[in-house]
């Protein structure tokens, strides 16, 4: 069903700004693809269809537990020739979210965006088992790095997330978003230390997609604060990644995303304040 | 070394109230291990020691990130034959907490203190797989359980968390606490969700007895509030919980919190309070 990093990622953000996702498509991807974006007020002009192509594909199962995923089949299809080109108006965003794909892939996009003031990243372990030096790049070039806790794990060679943590701000990002799947998340900032856990859910069908989300909300939510990415904003954004990435998995793929409003957004976001909270009362 | 719930567990609740461990020990524990206790004001009176009978002994190592540990070695020792005998004064506390140990006997001591108001209990696999109805029988005696969340989990055959934790609370417990390693803890009650992260260590060198002394902080510091055992009360102790885990881990065994102070639980508690906090402003 339909899915995809850029598409859980502009639906999520499309509650908060305009969002343009670039990326190709093969024929499977229809009308009724599009329509579940521009539904949203997603702008699809920079998504390039790709004549007799397919677009790109993954099969996967979780453990019962709904944390780990075990990838069953990947097909790159149109995803293996792409070269990004940017229509003028895409490239003048001012922040920019570079989805997981090859870092080369990543940095081109973020050359072509000299305006963005603020770009985050997301990556996973098969490019730091393969384009490591790539990688480091890539994040040397962006605001924000947004991976899995494992991940700043691996990409650093430190065992303690905390300073697994201050290493990847080290090559120049300035916020680190460890996502921790059903435990939620946490921020690194020069400023300190912020994590809020996952909101609680009774019935979660399919997390796929769920990190996407998240950064969707993240993003989204503080490009509707240009400018303002104060540590306080940051906190915010961390509240609207984890309410949409809990929205996301309530139902499969786009499904719950693609029905949802901004009400019930902010209902849950009060809910998620309300649920992390605590009076640091004197002991008597 | 020195270790085992008890002793993590009384130390971590003696920075709030008077404790009175209970259980048997050999005469491996001698005068050293007595100190470490005493000097915290920790009762000893209960402590029955086995004459020709060595401690419990559990020897493990954990994997990369610390969050797993494997057991290598359990030696019961004086714990095979220990039958619990209780002195008057331990039978009227009004707040008691039953380590992880077989279930009839965790009953056993819970009938034998009529006046505790609040009793909590720890348990593990191994017994929910080889004395499940006797488990189930205690967590009904209690009002609340502490536990980590695979165990939640497995206890009720239930994957989804939120629901394990209400199935949980269907046998009695008015609270369940599910430990969550690094991750922190949350809290389940009828009022609702609550979590709090682990406090973030960049210098982490034994988890063993974490989760003990998460539940010395949160009964320590409930029992400093007798009688005061409402929603905001149970999140502060939550919060307490959380600063007793993270300084237990500073060191190994219990060198840590034998030379903590009351300022430096304090600290750390406002330090864990700021960084938890978010205001939710309306989005523009």
């Amino acid at each position: 069903m339909l899915g995809g990093a850029a598409v859980h990622f502009s639906l999520a953000a499309s509650f908060f700004t305009e969002v343009r996702p670039v990326g190709p498509v093969g024929d499977d991807f229809g009308a009724a693809e599009f329509e579940v974006l521009e539904n949203r007020g997603v702008v699809t002009d920079d998504i390039e269809r790709v004549e007799g192509g397919s677009s790109f594909f993954w099969r996967g199962r979780y453990e019962y537990d709904l944390n780990v995923a075990h990838t069953e089949d990947t097909q790159l299809g149109v995803f293996a020739e792409f070269e990004p080109k940017l229509s003028e108006a895409a490239r003048a965003a001012d922040m920019l979210f570079l989805a997981n794909i090859q870092p080369d892939l990543q940095r081109k996009v973020r050359a072509l965006c000299p305006a963005a003031h603020f770009s985050a990243l997301d990556s996973m372990n098969l490019w730091i088992d393969t384009a490591k030096d790539s990688l480091l790049a890539a994040i040397s070039e962006v605001e924000c790095v947004i991976v899995n806790d494992a991940e700043v794990r691996q990409l650093t060679g430190e065992s303690n997330l905390a300073r697994a943590a201050r290493a990847v701000m080290g090559h120049g990002p300035r916020a680190v978003v460890a996502k921790q799947g059903e435990y939620g998340a946490a921020l690194f900032t020069e400023e300190g230390f912020f994590a809020l856990p996952g909101f609680p859910l009774e019935d979660v069908r399919d997390p796929t997609g769920a990190g996407d989300s998240f950064a969707g909300g993240f993003l989204g939510y503080l490009d509707s604060h240009d400018g303002d990415l104060d540590e306080a904003s940051l906190r915010r954004a961390m509240g609207y990644g984890t309410v949409l990435a809990s929205f996301n998995v309530e139902d499969f793929g786009t499904e719950r995303v693609a029905r949802l409003t901004r009400e019930e957004i902010d209902e849950r976001f009060a809910t998620l304040h309300a649920m992390t909270q605590f009076e640091p009362l004197p002991v008597r």
